[in-house]
């Protein structure tokens, strides 16, 4: 977005920062080159929103705060302190932080930063999957689990957590609703999106979170036509436009965080259309965050 | 879907195989190396289909008949042989086949191998074509003619034959129309199926087949933003998860084998999304033939 | 669309004509190569339109006229000269004029050889920008000006000038609406054709225009995930089947030309479905020309 | 190359013809769609070879002669008729024809028309595999066997025969060679034109041929870094610039006909750089044919 | 190379086996997906060896023992323990284990299945990269040092220890030589590939190597034009044909395993040209083993 | 290569500059996306040449001086005024400029700004079309024409001025050479190269060269296998190596500026490597302006 580099973030109101980190992924790796041709893309992307009526950066403190220096390799717990500790910075110099992922198991040092500040968040998450899941190959962390480890670690509010998009695949009701069934988690499916339409959808969202939220989006929530370039895409998904939709529905809520994860820019056409859709959701995620007060979308 | 390999087919309920042909194709050949990459794209699949509430593998025995060793070149009368005799193996030991194509050519020989075991069958074509052309360069089959030559062997009961999503391209009323309207076949096209949406049209196939159905699923009756890697591409049509509730509609008939054809992967991106898209829907076709005996779907 | 290839334009009724310029385009070059492209996807479609009952090639001589031979070097001015020129011997002649673009700063000099036949014309611009702008970097052309350079020259009649789509990027309201308010141009952004559906948008569309029209469509105003192959695509828009839809509901004006403009094929994938796309609209528009004088869509 | 188009054949010297046909290959289809691919790519040639020194079009009248309208489905039998039938067209009017395939089973037809005007011919064909297998799958012909058929039917002279760049994949000494030695073919591998080098390539060539020369040029034949877009890549091949050195060493021969074949753009990049190799060989054959009867290279 | 798939290893020769790891990876990910591709690429191969006069199959006996469950998240450790143990089991079975990479990071722990049975081995590495640097962003596992390691582990004899093709990147003489210098290490960088020659470069390999010697190929000691599909990829590098003629030279050698690194298939185009040479790579690798014991390159 | 990004150019050596502008190209646009597309590829470049034993970081204080704000749409001369002015500014300041292009009509701009600080100057073009034609569309100025303008403006001393690798397309030897041959440029086609070999054409360069000496590396002289991402590909040309190798033998000599020109990456495939190519030249040449004063080569 043709932003300001900044090292420095004293008054800033929002850093956007990149996490180029993709080995938590279970099947395709290549999200860690996301943050640099997300980029490249958002260079279309001008300041004004028509349809928030609204300029971030005329009354906001905006910066890119670069990347974070993550080790691609090696261990992920490593990985997932400097993750925290990036954060950290940036959320206790008073800024709300959007993250280009990366793969979705950063959001869990993501929230441990977030939550240090701002105790235990509602929680939104556009997603294809769960992401709830519990071990994986024996080890605690992975991208299908992040969001159970933060329910487990007291940084997310669980009955005022929502999925939604979630399709599949799966592997049975108890396998894998069990553990977001006893903590309260709601799911908002795709059938169920479908079926009511972004109007209802967004009015149960509203309904469900309240304090500070969080806001995941998970690029492979949208369906590969919109959005090639991720790891484990799925079929019959959100189009583009509900996306943006749904991401404007939430003008007015308290956001203090959010990330746009798993777009992997090598599974993407020479058009690059994924990378393109992921900075137009982060510059609507922007629009929501310079929007906080006002109490519902105009 | 991680299937086991199996050559010997007693006892099984359900046998997916592949059928790498595409010398009927008559625009863009490629269809040859969809089982290849259908397998690979099929990897994502889990067990458990939500939306439909069914386990397959759980109650049924399912195996991967691997891909029919179809002659790539020289006369299709050969290949259609080779066809057709592969298929009876799997039907006569009581399995249903699911099939991956290959161009849509190869559906004939397919419906000969049902056809003697099942008596003339219902028929509904997922397709942007009618594919009841006449002759094509002085032959009888191409893609283009396979149920012309199926009504004329009766093979197929045309009057609960229902082609669903066709748009083009035309040659004139008389030209396309004239032979399936003498045989009663019913034309849903992509205007009715936009207009009607997805619920009144699963009605209204329902209201047209009978007794033992074949369905046979062209990928490109699919709008090509979702499956771009085919081979005669129509745009405007059926968006993916129109495609997947289309087919979980056709939950509690009786399917006796079923297709998903012209999957051309070199003409996909770098995503595989067709492919992807074809897994799926031979999933969805799979817990269909799962639920059979369910009287609508749930 | 294996048309005659034609020099002659004596008798001609519809003469589809190419004009590879992209020397106006702001970002991503490559509007030039997609007359190529566009012909080589047509060869696809057929002669007769089953939607709008129409069989154009049978009532009118259509014509391929083949590529102007347009400067792709130098000075826009000089080009402009000689895309005027050529447009202005197809007009003169009495055709109406299909040009597959190029970038949208082609659109101009043909307005002006539009204009000097039939007087100012009504406009139905499909986009996904304003393309109203002023100068760039000095200029006063390029691909973001032409319709503002239309309605100062006196090309087109502006308080029936039409915006379908529109969706941004934006500056802001005062820099972005300010000239096209003053001029009385109507616009229908993307959230309003999306809300009010495809039917009642045909109808505010067709209350608009009178008497003579011209249509400009961007590809652009189409998704990206149904049209990659563009230089400024921008996210959440048409589908393709609203883009036929919205097409077909011009039937029975007075189309006096029309473009296809901003295919850029090297940002397609290897299934190039946005030159498809283009080729199916202009043959959508080659049955709106071939229909005129009908009153409505029937 | 900007040629023009022509039906009529009088006086013609050098017919440019495309054969859009790949039902014999054994792999990857696609190379019908390579005709059109190559007269795009070859709008880079301009009609002087610096190399050479000749300007083929100054001295011999060179038409487009458009494509074959070969089925592309069905028998191949049939196909080959018409191919043979189209050629022979070109043949008895007096021109050279230079073919753009289609798979390499064309080059069958194609001789059995050269033979009927000048009697059996030398033949030097440049491929990474010896296409003189046998039977393939209970049939005769498929792209492994035209040679061996052209052997059988007289068409060539056999120890006249020169096989360049063969590499392999092998099955063995005897079931490879033993049609071939026994006819005196000569096989110079990838080896012995790497280490004797390209000149002393050239006079072993020249030393075996004799009479009417025909050339056929199997891409794959070239290393698949330069030549990706084909059904059968063969890795450790020649480089373009010594398939180009390689063809102009034939300068000086009787050229009756030639064939380039196997090109197939769906497996080439966004650069179409096979394509455009293939241009650029045609035209070198070009440039030979125009410079008969000179008695050596340069 | 339509290799049986085994469990057992009773009486195994020669043992292909993927190992799906990426997460030692520093720049662009996907090495994990590159045993599938592999395996597609490799249908292409035929059971003889022209060039080496050999076939393997015929007198040993060669399974695709499938690939190893690595775990891709979490840590790096962890990965390497199943590495180990994989390969453990296919060498002290008595097999010569060929491996589809992964990164290069898995080459420690095959040497240390290796060197358990064998003892320390000669090591040939053809690489772009030496592979011998130090500690990673504070991890000392990654895939630029793990032949550091190995010989500090003790797994290589450092002075018959080769390294083929190496140009770059690099820090300076004294941070990247230092510690290969102290350990005896030879590097052959790509200038004295390239000015001696093949054949003298192959004998200066084999005065340098004796015992049991490991040979690690990593597919960016190619130029990219042969092998754009890796993740650090270095302009400068070796033919494939070069390749193919370096490993063939190796005929007579006592290999006890070898590995093949690096692909990474999504860098690749769609002609995969990348896969197809490593799996000739692994051909080549596969025949000198089947030649052990014949004293030199016939 | 991860540069200090520099306004102030006070005290600079080298400053390597974008111009992302090619509305000076004949065929395939697109080298305006080029210096963003290279800056990327170049983050896998290290600090020291290994084989011209160099680190140029660490003696010569060098810049990223961003891509210059070059209008990309309107009149050619006005964007020369443009890039005549940026380059002014940084060889006024002292530094010697490494450019990355564009199209090759931006080597006439960047040469007054050279020559009026230097003088007319030696000139080194790599170059597959000898780019010294004339009027083009009436229009003086595209990429075919710079340093015939730029020798009739005085700019560079012709008979010490080199073109290497020229192979075509051409009209003829009049048409062509003309104007060269009457100005004395001295012309080394692709055949001298590669049969003298890269040691002797450096030679015969640095024969014709003295003084201050501009480099003008056009990426289509490198063949299209190893940069396919370029508008006017030529095959038959330089591979990576001979290319490096070639602008190392400049070792010694005094470059006032260079520029490397005409990289389209949305021709190259997904690993980008003509980008990457380009990023390796842009570094050679600065190790050899960082060398100025050696006398000679190693």
């Amino acid at each position: 977005m043709r932003l300001p580099h900044a090292t420095d973030l004293t008054g800033v109101d929002v850093a956007l920062v990149g996490v180029p980190f993709d080995s938590g992924t279970s099947y395709r790796s290549g999200a860690r080159l996301a943050p640099r041709e997300i980029r490249a893309q958002s260079s279309l992307i001008r300041p004004y929103s028509y349809f928030l009526k609204v300029a971030p950066f005329d009354d906001r403190l905006v910066v890119d705060a670069g990347d974070l220096d993550v080790p691609p390799a090696g261990s992920i717990d490593h990985a997932y302190g400097v993750i925290e500790a990036g954060l950290r910075r940036i959320v206790q110099a008073g800024a709300v932080p959007i993250v280009a992922g990366g793969d979705h198991s950063i959001s869990l040092p993501i929230l441990r930063a977030i939550a240090e500040k701002h105790g235990p968040v509602s929680l939104v998450q556009f997603d294809s999957h769960i992401d709830t899941w519990g071990d994986y190959f024996g080890g605690r962390h992975f991208h299908g689990s992040p969001f159970r480890r933060a329910i487990e670690e007291g940084l997310i509010r669980s009955p005022q957590y929502v999925q939604v998009g979630i399709r599949g695949p799966m592997y049975g009701e108890a396998e894998d609703f069990a553990f977001q069934n006893a903590h309260g988690v709601v799911m908002i499916d795709i059938g169920a999106v479908k079926t009511d339409g972004i109007a209802r959808t967004v009015e149960r969202i509203r309904s469900i979170v309240r304090g500070p939220v969080y806001v995941t989006f998970d690029i492979d929530s949208v369906d590969p036509a919109f959005a090639p370039g991720t790891g484990t895409p799925e079929v019959g998904g959100l189009t583009s436009y509900e996306a943006q939709t749904l991401v404007r529905g939430l003008a007015g809520l308290d956001l203090v965080g959010c990330d746009v994860v798993e777009v992997a820019p090598q599974f993407d056409g020479p058009g690059q259309i994924t990378s393109l859709l992921a900075a137009n959701l982060m510059f609507e995620l922007l629009c929501v965050i310079a929007l906080k007060g006002r109490s519902s979308r105009g």
